[in-house]
């Protein structure tokens, strides 16, 4: 395949471009870069040869990047790639051994926060199209890009984006923004994505932080929110809110299927983390199924108080804690949040201010759907290996593209399971981002036949 | 009395070393600006009559100012102030008015942090002796400061200070650093401190934080801290660790005649900090014995993960928490810190690390020292009334005192009670502070003769 052949030979420029891309820092919590990154990512796909613009919903929503490229020989079959050039914040900064935009190569990887998630996913496309384009001048089906930026921050506008823009979107499959790479080097085809409630708790106790030595009077609200808290789950991860699984339903036979074959390294997953056990003890097929289908609830952030050096004697008035509850199908977001705050109401925290940062629900594609054996065939020929999963334990905005767009959405890619995403020294391996290139080469010809 | 005199021409003067003192930073828990304010201090003692010098114990310990005034007609009587120059971290910067290290004067206030803890009860014990100074020549009896720089962090080199200069110190009485000022402009003339047990605990469960999709196989540690937290105490503030009270003993007769003669006033107080009732649902008679003995498990600080703004899906690898426990008399620090360990270890959380950042054990000076009937008189003549107090709800070193001098220990100065102390927008009053200078006039002369 001389696409192949045209990747191996500018592999400096995929490179380059990575670079280019992970040191315009784009940070949507902060809402840091977004415009700048998008004009740069237009830029870059416009070298390549792909039609680039930026849409916009208003002057407060970060942008997409729309990008399009038309089949001459075959313009009724189209793929879109969805990814996002935002990124996680970059903090703690002192645990990074380069600076978090340096883009700073070390042998076969890259470092820097984005550099896998999702700038890394994002230029192997890119650069997947450019080469049937520089080496065929055409490629084998219409290809269609949407680059979000706010999917680190919970994807809010994409929906508004992808009914908007219903009928430029339109397509025949998608691939989503990223895709694991187990430590033996095969990718994993994952075929869903939980769901996600995440919210801000905070509570105030009095008008303002006090003398520590008045804890005898004042209410303290971090000692309230300990409260709260340990009323949500049991010490197993069990979440206790009433219904909280009501609508969650049983694996199928066939995802069960699918599941039980899908590997799992105990031993360097443990040596990665660091830890010697599992939540709850899990072992074997139980953790397999918990990563694809177990809702969880996970304490993001607590703040509360003195949080610098040394001893400062307050009591504190308010306390805040940040959770994120991921959610399997048919589990939604809107009801689920009214459950918790039920739960808070009935249990005595009434006073807890529920905040809503985003909810999505969880989406998965049928196994049976043929979308999938092209991908796999694509992943196996390229990889020498593959392995389909039914679900990311993660969260994207899969169940709006499904919903609007009714096409099948398959994740697939170039990053390494340890590759450190939302984490200090991020990195991308380049072997890897080469392979996926290819990959993403075959996807589009076999896509197209 | 011709120093009352004295001290009503030059009260602009007070105002203005208050002031010079509030710009000059002093934050011990940031180590910052210590040796200036020191010698700042020194220069302004000078000023005022007073033979003052900088003590050391070793470079990396804050200095003590000493101070000293022989007295020519009364040389065997020796009167001792304790102040502290250092003052808490000026943090949450946004709530303050103006900024914390201004020494802004609106009306009857002085604002900044430090304004009254401790560098306004500081001018007046200086202003004091500087009008006997001035319109005598002489002090009534021999007159001898001690000011240290770490007062709010724990005052963890004064008895070392203490021991090192015992005979420069030795005194017959010891008038503390502080005196609060009720609502009613009443002084509170406290005899006792409670101890304190200050320590961080923390807790890490992976090598970095982690993708929070992973909470389904990484133990999350907020959640293991809030399970840490919840079993040392119930939900009405009852500390749960295994012989926590062991040595704690009941008031004695006379105590429990000047604690229900103390009044509380319970309405401004909850109107001042905003709340509606008080922990415990604590009323009359409970509430002021709580405030004198009752031992406190308070969380000063909580952080793990995201803080930040926005949504970060992340599972934290640490969390941390500060809590302060306020201790009583008989309660050695240490006891309790070995005891709050084998709690952890007990209830499953031997992982957690326990650091101590400062322990220190409660002091009283017994009601029917004659020193406390010198100050009585002082405060009332100066403000009218006053009130006795068996013991503040706050910590001090006067433990070391009363062990290392062997002299009476009493607290009275010029802190209004909702001067906000360790909170913005700390303020000072000027009335006061002219009052609290009279009162200690009138101290060193009844307590001369």
């Amino acid at each position: 395949m001389e696409q192949e052949r045209y990747i191996d030979k500018n592999m400096h420029a995929l490179v380059s471009d990575l670079q280019k891309l992970i040191r315009q820092p784009s940070v949507s919590a902060k809402n840091l870069g977004l415009e700048e990154c998008a004009r740069l990512l237009v830029q870059m796909m416009k070298k390549s040869g792909i039609k680039a613009e930026v849409l916009h919903l208003g002057k407060k929503v970060p942008p997409v990047v729309y990008g399009e490229v038309k089949s001459r020989k075959n313009p009724h079959k189209t793929i879109l790639f969805y990814n996002h050039y935002d990124v996680q914040p970059e903090e703690p900064l002192e645990l990074w051994n380069d600076p978090p935009f340096s883009g700073k190569v070390r042998g076969n990887k890259i470092y820097g926060r984005g550099s896998a998630d999702d700038k890394g996913e994002l230029v192997t496309r890119i650069k997947a199209v450019e080469a049937f384009l520089k080496t065929t001048g055409d490629v084998p089906c219409n290809i269609k890009f949407l680059v979000e930026g706010e999917e680190e921050v919970g994807s809010m506008h994409v929906e508004e984006y992808l009914k908007k823009y219903q009928k430029r979107l339109s397509c025949d499959g998608v691939i989503w923004e990223f895709g694991y790479v187990d430590e033996k080097d095969r990718p994993i085809i994952s075929l869903g994505m939980k769901g996600l409630l995440y919210v801000e708790l905070s509570l105030k106790e009095s008008v303002r932080d006090a003398h520590s030595s008045l804890a005898v009077l004042i209410e303290n609200p971090a000692w309230r929110m300990v409260e709260a808290l340990r009323s949500l789950r049991d010490m197993n991860g069990k979440i206790l809110i009433k219904d909280w699984h009501k609508e969650v339903e049983s694996f199928t036979r066939e995802e069960l299927g699918v599941i039980a074959q899908e590997p799992f390294d105990e031993k360097s997953f443990k040596k990665e983390y660091g830890i010697t056990r599992f939540v709850g003890n899990k072992k074997g097929l139980e953790i397999r199924k918990a990563v694809v289908g177990d809702p969880t609830c996970n304490i993001a952030g607590l703040s509360s108080g003195w949080e610098g050096p040394g001893a400062k004697t307050v009591l504190p008035s308010k306390a805040s804690v940040k959770i994120d509850f991921r959610l399997v199908p048919k589990m939604d977001p809107l009801k689920q949040l009214s459950r918790l705050k039920r739960h808070l109401k009935e249990e005595g925290f009434g006073d807890v201010h529920v905040h809503m940062i985003h909810g999505e629900a969880a989406s998965r594609t049928p196994i049976s759907d043929p979308f999938v054996k092209v991908v796999k065939k694509a992943a196996d020929e390229s990889f020498g290996t593959s392995i389909v999963s039914v679900s990311s334990a993660g969260t994207g905005p899969m169940y709006s593209f499904s919903k609007v767009l009714k096409a099948p959405c398959i994740s697939i890619g170039s990053t390494y399971v340890y590759a450190r995403i939302h984490s200090p020294n991020e990195f991308a391996r380049i072997d890897l981002l080469k392979k996926t290139t290819k990959c993403m080469c075959k996807i589009i010809k076999k896509f197209s036949t």
